[in-house]
């Protein structure tokens, strides 16, 4: 029999995507995978915006009482509607509205597979052949994949570390031309951890209604504000400008394993309706999976019904973890932070390879302490920083502690001898 | 200030996506917005494969328990691995290789969002400018809105209704080309409602390793089988031909609404490995939204503890429903089943206008026959055959029993004088 792995088949590999590969997924994949087997040491990990495994992070019984309940009810076993059950839908136009200036119905929710879904929705929606759309540096990756994989041009506008990373509006007027969709904007921030004010998200509302484009408002993060700038939902500025706002149950109540996500429509103009968005969107959603109706069917419930103990205790946690993590990070000679973080998960911390041996890069870095310490740090190249890393201050205090004691261990290891 | 509404925008939405908006849900919806609202009597849905509204058809118990105990463990609220949780890919390899003649791993297990996703992975991974793949007519439109998005050409072989809706493996070599990288089945069929012999299935693999294309055998609707031929899954031929198995809870389970589905390597020869798929496979993975953790880490229970009682209930409730159905459709003049459903949840009836006054195709027949009826049928030509029907007989006997009479009313009104 002819062996069937030299026969030739149509199928010769997707290089493509094997490229584009540069994920935050794949990236961390990559480093555990350079963990010392022998270290018997725990993994330390902030890479990752995922504290669930930390008993600090739990989420509140509530809300997987709301989940188990829903499934014991045997009333969500059925395919859901292709935007969202109805009940759900106006749950979240109800909790978003408490911070705006009007009232979301039902019908501006869309309901998703966590924000990883929403994003990909939104940018396939607002795709066409030679359709450009702006993205922060440093920003979140799931948007340069997904754009990759849509007919759309990636352009970026720089976030300033110096000006606790609020966007370059220059640099947003520079990119824009007559076939920019949209701009993206992530707050609070991921990667940054810096929460924009009132008056800066107006300026953005503004510049971009000058421009004709649409604001997307990554909200994944949203009320986790724990710093001098309150969480203000761009929505607030939906009469300037129409704003799609992405959010997720993930973050704010600990659960990114449920996911459900949501695009909603904050448009008091309605001129997502007019401009064909919504058609399109609605067909999109058609042809697109949907998040389980057991888990949309526990919404109202989870919203409605968690306490605000729980909200401002994990907050407590986030705002002394970042602390922690900002204080610490200043007894490490080749790291500097240059803005506290006050919102989010994570923050970015800026590399000084001069005062290390043997260290070509932040990827080098990350890799090195990989191995050597048994912490995972993002390096900023994923983000769109090079020589830069992403770090996540949210885990469990001590281990956070146990971190900084092993990078300050690395630093002292390989520090350049003056 | 200026009317928002007037100014011109980035975006003027997305006509491709508005043109390619057949979809299984978008007809249905069509149809359900057409009735009458005045009609008192309850809406019988026959369109949709989807009876967990039905008491007959609810799901074992055991399966709600798993996930309620996977939720209140707190052990899943993670985010899950890319490619899923072990355990649950251990199970699903466990569960698929009692039927094979070789023993799968967890690595040929992938988890997804319903099979509805597994289809949009498989086909975005598989693509590439200039390639084709091979679909099933009828078939499941979901396959063709994925295409319409991807870097693929969709050619279409004939299922043969005299021939008990088996493929037209002429049709199969003559469409194939270099640039052909796969075919699809749909065992046991959806629209078809038949279950393909060990025999056929052996041809046709024959037919693909000959052709140099590998084959995705879509069983979502996997062991549904109440016919005289046993389900065989295409794995079983594995070692002719790579196969890709997309299969779910789904169906079996009669849990649509839980979301997890699954794609199989069944490839004892890793050509899949080989030839690259398995890298693309994960690279796509990582920038895709995965299926519930809480719903995964109850796989295992799911899939070890279901009773055999539960699924020959099952089974026996759909062999007396499709027997209803296949029944009563001999005593409505226009419409003729030329093959006897024994798998799936649904079956192909042709249409013969002719015989109606006033009824001008099979979207008209639909579109009438909920509004003046309030019972949901599909148009076959969602689903690849104008003036057929695709027909739901997985609902409650009692239900289905009136529909009949609703249809035959219908006819009855419509008949042609001769």
């Amino acid at each position: 029999m002819e062996q069937l792995g030299h026969k030739k088949w149509g199928f010769q590999g997707n290089q493509e995507l094997n490229a584009s590969s540069i994920s935050v997924r794949g990236v961390l994949n990559q480093l555990m995978a350079n963990r010392n087997k022998d270290d018997q040491r725990s993994t330390i990990p902030l890479g990752r915006a995922d504290p669930t495994m930390f008993p600090s992070y739990r989420t509140t019984s509530s809300a997987a009482d709301a989940v188990a309940d829903a499934v014991q009810s045997f009333q969500f076993n059925c395919y859901p509607p292709t935007v969202g059950v109805a009940d759900a839908r106006r749950a979240v136009a109800e909790h978003i509205s408490k911070d705006l200036p009007y009232q979301l119905s039902a019908d501006d929710v869309y309901l998703t597979v966590g924000c990883t879904q929403a994003i990909e929705i939104v940018v396939s929606v607002l795709a066409r052949p030679g359709a450009n759309i702006l993205l922060p540096r440093p920003g979140y990756p799931q948007y340069e994949a997904r754009v990759r994989c849509s007919n759309l041009e990636a352009r970026h506008f720089d976030l300033m570390p110096e000006k606790g990373w609020e966007v370059d509006l220059d640099s947003v007027e520079a990119l824009v031309d007559e076939n920019t969709v949209a701009m993206v904007i992530i707050n609070p921030s991921n990667p940054c951890g810096n929460v924009f004010t009132y008056q800066h998200l107006k300026k953005i509302a503004e510049t971009a209604r000058k421009l004709g484009i649409f604001v997307i408002s990554d909200e994944v993060y949203g009320h986790l504000a724990f710093g001098s700038n309150p969480f203000v939902p761009m929505g607030v500025f939906g009469s300037i400008v129409p704003v799609l706002t992405l959010g997720s149950l993930s973050k704010r109540w600990i659960v990114p394993g449920w996911r459900l996500g949501w695009i909603v429509t904050t448009d008091p103009n309605g001129i997502f309706q007019e401009s064909g968005f919504v058609e399109s969107l609605r067909s999109y959603l058609d042809i697109t999976s949907d998040p389980p109706t057991v888990i949309q069917g526990a919404l109202t419930q989870i919203l409605e019904k968690t306490k605000e103990d729980f909200y401002s205790k994990i907050l407590n946690i986030m705002r002394e973890d970042a602390n922690l993590l900002y204080e610490g990070i200043k007894e490490i000679p080749c790291l500097t932070c240059p803005h506290k973080p006050e919102g989010s998960m994570v923050v970015m911390v800026k590399l000084n390879l001069s005062l290390l041996e043997g260290v070509t890069d932040d990827v080098d870095f990350c890799m090195k302490l990989a191995k050597e310490e048994s912490v995972i740090i993002l390096p900023g190249i994923t983000v769109g920083l090079k020589n830069w890393l992403r770090i996540t201050f949210a885990i469990e205090h001590s281990s956070l502690e146990d971190a900084l004691g092993r990078i300050k261990a690395f630093y002292y290891r390989h520090a350049k001898n003056k």
